[in-house]
């Protein structure tokens, strides 16, 4: 097996109504990356799409092909992974796979959603099927009503309220104004937090995550092209874990709700592969879409007890100085979440940590990241270890 | 690069109504895989599946790790691949990543669609999305609209009648007739071909594929694994090839619409990794989804001149005992086309008919295939190359 390096990025601001048809804002993402990377196009023989919702809401699937085609790549090996939410990851897993493997000595991988021009019912139904159709789904259950569930529950076992989660979403807010690319770009406090509309109870608007269009890309390489593309002064960042882990879509086929672990199967895959454990991690880069999730991640990941996920960060251990940091650029909170696209953005602003390019919201002296994306509830789990080397 | 092995097989009867939901379909195919590959499900740590239209016509995504929960595996790597109607082998392409690249040693890939349920219009507009929305969907293009065109081109290009691709239709029943998950199984003569009725100018209903519900598994695995659930009297079957090759969707983007270009390239890379040439090749299960495309297939894969691919056969050449058998077990034609599904039935066909097991259907002395699926008019093109070793 190759070592595999994240050697480009790329992404387009988030933004609702994107105007130009998902094809374009995938071209623009990748475009940057080539860019960013400096390589000839002519390197890159793989092209792996994450998406979730194209067939549903712009009747385009086969969208690998038609973005390879669009990019002036037509030829190349090309198709599209989806997993819910974690779709943009589990195409980085494939690519990832595509050169340590040795099938390929570059490798695209491009996030992509648009979804913001469909109506709010066709949204919220397209998103539903990230659900267990036929024990959540079809009785109405939607992604909100799912994670509202979730955070009552953990809030009636350890006896905490929603004033708990405050923190979470004010810390990826801060993060989030300072990120060109962030959808939310701008900060709340907790008062703001607090009276923000209840959507399902006790899931308020600050807990979830904003729907918003996207595409990010990044450029997976082998060493030899990694170091004729190094840029002087910056380290080269190695893919060192690369993992999936998954769970019972429904959440009332778990033998503990509590539990994410997918997330936790996950963590301890891409951890033993890339011989690193917690105390390593100088940022998780975490898939906080709600509130709750990112308590239950951060205790399936390792990194807080049963019950005191909630509790973690409080003293500022999450903020960008912190012991580990986390939603650095805004997480799905403020940068947004345009679906299949999002996991793509996590790895791109991973490497801004990780080079030292992250400007404003640089976390200082960052050399090890876990980073994790989540499809639906927990079911597919998706981890990557990078390391500056 | 490890070798890769086909070591099990499963396949439900291609049907309409399948009655029941997919999931159930999928693990149908998965247990019979498990069973004909007589490993331990224990063995499996990978689960990639094949799927089109799940999202669009039965609100439900992630099945990668539905499957996989449902089949018994929850935990494992799992998620989803989607490519049009070639979906089933991109499954099967990362699923021999994994492998190959050293990632698994076993690893199921499970081809499923399930559409039939769903009413003809939307049906329609389902299968559209696996074409250029923007240059083709949009305008009303559907599957068989498109299709037309590229036979009217053909017909007009190189003078020949609807008559001459009888022979096709005619073989392709001749063998879903003996093959008892076929959904057509039933022989027709020239003259049902000729008489059938037209569907779009000039493609009649048999130039076209039945749409109906179906799952199909094959196990991948390495060598050590392969052996030792090897049984006995049966050749190991390699897995000596496997690519994808490109272009654009839509047909008015290529510079000659007769020419499929991915068809080209992805028999190219196959044939190069396998170390084989045509002349090697005992049988061709390609993608018969239109007779037009059976034609421009045989043309572009190397076993006929351009514009000579639709006389191929016409002296028996591609019967069972011919010289380059096609559609050996009713092709997607007869045992029909299941979309996502239907890559993977390719690949468990095939593997019956190298292990001398395709009972009346068996290609005497079969020990090199190609296996071509395609997603789209051709953007999409997977070809793998099996091997009786």
């Amino acid at each position: 097996m190759r070592d595999v390096y994240l050697i480009g990025i790329g992404q387009t601001k988030t933004t609702k109504n994107a105007g130009i048809r998902g094809r374009y804002l995938a071209a623009d993402a990748i475009e940057q990356a080539l860019e960013s990377a400096g390589l000839e196009r002519d390197r890159i023989s793989m092209l792996v799409t994450g998406n979730m919702m194209s067939g549903m809401l712009t009747q385009q699937q086969q969208l690998g092909a038609l973005i390879a085609d669009v990019v002036g790549l037509r030829g190349i090996e090309a198709a599209t992974v989806e997993s819910a939410c974690s779709s943009g990851a589990a195409a980085a897993r494939w690519a990832f796979m595509g050169v340590a493997g040795g099938f390929h000595d570059a490798a695209i991988v491009c996030g992509i959603e648009r979804m913001t021009h469909a109506g709010r019912e066709d949204i919220t139904a397209a998103l539903a099927t990230a659900a267990d159709w036929e024990l959540e789904g079809c009785k109405g259950e939607s992604f909100i009503s799912l994670n509202a569930k979730l955070m009552k529950l953990y809030m009636e076992a350890y006896g905490v309220t929603a004033a708990d989660f405050a923190h979470f979403a004010i810390t990826a807010h801060d993060n989030g104004y300072t990120n060109p690319n962030a959808f939310l770009q701008k900060q709340i406090d907790f008062d703001t937090y607090m009276n923000s509309r209840m959507l399902v109870d006790p899931v308020k608007l600050f807990d979830a995550p904003p729907v918003c269009d996207g595409a990010a890309a990044v450029i997976l390489a082998c060493e030899d092209v990694a170091r004729a593309a190094a840029r002087s002064g910056l380290p080269l960042i190695k893919v060192a874990g690369s993992a999936i882990g998954t769970d019972s879509l429904a959440l009332a086929e778990r033998v503990d709700q509590l539990q994410l672990s997918g997330v936790a199967l996950s963590t301890k895959r891409a951890f033993a592969q890339a011989g690193v454990s917690k105390d390593d991690i100088d940022l998780f880069e975490l898939h906080d879409a709600y509130t709750i999730i990112t308590s239950l991640s951060l205790e399936a990941a390792g990194f807080a007890e049963k019950g005191r996920g909630v509790h973690f960060g409080k003293d500022g251990e999450i903020a960008l100085d912190g012991k580990l940091p986390i939603s650095t650029m805004g997480g799905l909170k403020s940068r947004g979440h345009p679906v299949g696209a999002t996991g793509v953005y996590q790895l791109a602003e991973t490497y801004m940590q990780l080079t030292g390019t992250a400007g404003a919201n640089q976390v200082p002296g960052a050399e090890v990241a876990l980073i994790q994306n989540i499809g639906g509830t927990g079911a597919t789990v998706i981890s990557h270890v990078l390391m500056a080397a």
